[in-house]
């Protein structure tokens, strides 16, 4: 255990901010920081838009179903899968992109995930706080068309950062036993480890809203599985050139 | 900056490693830093899979393109995007797996993703090298037999861990100024930042082969994209359940 570890073991979402701003220097470490991580094939296939302008932090803000901290967070970032500027490059290489693999719309969005992460890790390690936001992809198009992302090109999940003013409970998580596992995939006691987590966050839910909301993570998996989700993704994907082949 | 963002910034992939081990107490925290990070809606969408036997490591080391260090790093590990534990707790919770939405299969993936980004800060806290094996997409469908996969779990990637026997330079990433946008999309100097960062990496590959490898990002760029990639990807996740509807 070393201070490194126990930040990133204290990590919670943070969805209240106050008015002090996030400096122009500390943004360029925080993103310096992200596009440090490892990319897939040296792709570098993540762009980072900086919003600013409180009149599409708004439409982010309510396309993203009412999450007014876009708004009101310092600052606020769309992270985007970005094969645009690689086909760039591969047409300046001799090259012409083979567009639409599968392959190819994962090592971006991969690359997307770890540069966040470690952007992530470097805000809150300033004390920053940060919040993921995938309700853009409520409406990606709108984000899309706003942020004006040529083709090939899609926005992956937005991101508020700011100084915390608040400070909630870290929520708890799948014990080890269940998410590592040794030599093959073996899960004989998930259904009771589960049932031992519903209890656990039975009792977060409990604490975080004064009682008043009696609910388990099996229910909260039933309401994010047990229906189509998003189901406008693959098409607009496809708009944007990841055709999935 | 800060000890945490000078470590963020000086990530460079470890492909050589001492025979120390890494102990079971630092894979534990390691791999509870990693489910730390973030989650979608909570999906908890990953599974590690750390594999000690040889004779797998050897097996996924051939398939990844002859990478040896899948056998010699001290520890291995095969990040899963996992749906399968999530549909057993949405069945739990009264509900049916909706299965094949592409937006589901993003939020586990994104969650590996996150998740692994965190393990591997972790690990270069404690001094540890790590390398992501993208190789083991070569043949994804032996690796999920080998690791005895259910349905709706698929390898992302693989991750070596171990005490660094080398000193490899970083490699450089493109500016920030390409990476980082205002607003907007914009991208008037993307072409000649392009080749600014090709003469930045044909320095670094004629140092890093003595002179031998001349060569620069766009040609990479070209080789990457401008041909089919794996083109066995879509088939594969289809088949384990992701059908990208």
């Amino acid at each position: 255990m070393n201070d490194t570890i126990r930040l990133l073991q204290s990590h919670r979402s943070i969805r209240k901010f106050t008015r002090e701003l996030v400096t122009d220097e500390m943004v360029e470490s925080i993103i310096s920081s992200g596009t440090s991580a490892a990319t897939s094939s040296n792709l570098q296939g993540t762009t980072v838009i900086r919003v600013r302008k409180p009149e599409t932090r708004d439409a982010i803000a309510i396309l993203a179903g009412g999450q007014s901290y876009v708004s009101t967070a310092a600052a606020f970032f769309v992270w985007c899968a970005d094969l645009h500027r690689s086909a760039t490059a591969c047409k300046m290489g001799g090259g012409e992109l083979c567009a639409g693999m599968t392959e190819h719309f994962m090592i971006a969005t991969i690359d997307v995930a770890l540069a966040a992460q470690n952007a992530v890790v470097a805000a809150e390690s300033l004390g920053l706080g940060i919040c993921y936001i995938g309700g853009i992809r409520n409406d990606p198009q709108q984000v899309a068309d706003l942020l004006q992302l040529p083709d090939q090109a899609y926005p992956v999940f937005g991101m508020c950062i700011g100084w915390p003013d608040q400070d909630p409970a870290r929520k708890p998580r799948l014990p080890s036993a269940v998410t590592l596992k040794e030599e093959v995939y073996d899960d004989p006691d998930d259904r009771q480890q589960i049932a031992k987590y519903d209890e656990q966050m039975r009792e977060y839910y409990r604490l975080r809203t004064g009682g008043k909301l009696d609910r388990v993570w099996s229910e909260d998996m039933s309401a994010l599985l047990g229906k189509e989700s998003r189901p406008h993704m693959r098409q607009f994907l496809a708009d944007r050139g990841f055709t999935m082949r």
